[in-house]
């Protein structure tokens, strides 16, 4: 009985679906709003940064929490870009099906980027992170200028 | 002119807005949307734990991995439910504004139990890391309960 409860309020938590289907092939739909999902988040905690390259006040504590934020954010978004998900309406271009090594390419660009933007933030050179930042952004860019409709 | 490719290039890669309004407070669709996005989030990298406690086969680099992964997204999604959203078409209730201390409550409760899955998935003990599971996703249902229209 305590069983049956506990996994109705999993249930509840995660949504009819995801708790049935936990290692099966999620839906292409539900794939494209996952990959989504990390996209929009990683404009959360990139947006900030910028804001610094831009003038902002420079705030080690947010940079810091960002880079973190962004170190698992940069892992998410790729397995959503399924085979499955090319029918989908997205801005997702069909040169990430075509040409999967310059795609992977641009992945590890990104995470290599943020892999120094959080070396960086762990030390005390603001000059360093600012460069840092301007990769990262230069990484998402040519990503997005490549892959993703105008 | 070296500076402004790269600036375009980060708008870009940021969209329209973000860039711009930096440390500015977002939009409500803004801070709704970012908000969703690290719920849609946390169901992708729990529902597989989930499995787990339904019988799917135990990976142990999976659990790491998604504990890690849930760390940092438990932490995002607080911050999205500021004042300015309450006019916004969701499912969030007006408790959420109503019982702030409630919900703040809610949300340590969380934390506190990724906390403790973070520590499990790094021990070898797949019985308390099942534990651990289960109230992930019992704060998971609590707060949704009390904070989430049916």
């Amino acid at each position: 009985m305590k069983k049956k409860v506990l996994f109705t309020s999993l249930a509840l938590a995660l949504g009819a679906g995801f708790a049935v289907t936990a290692f099966a092939q999620a839906k292409p739909e539900v794939l494209v709003k996952q990959r989504q999902a990390a996209m929009t988040l990683q404009g959360k905690y990139l947006g900030p940064l910028v804001g610094i390259l831009k003038g902002a006040p420079y705030d080690a504590n947010v940079v810091a929490r960002n880079a973190a934020f962004l170190d698992a954010l940069t892992q998410m978004p790729w397995d959503g870009f399924a085979e499955s998900t090319k029918g989908e309406k997205t801005r997702a271009l069909p040169a990430i099906w075509a040409e999967p090594a310059k795609f992977k390419q641009a992945q590890d660009q990104l995470r290599s980027a943020v892999g120094q933007l959080v070396s960086a933030s762990k030390g005390g050179d603001e000059g360093a992170v600012k460069a840092a930042i301007g990769n990262v952004g230069k990484a998402c860019g040519s990503c997005h200028d490549n892959f993703r409709e105008k």
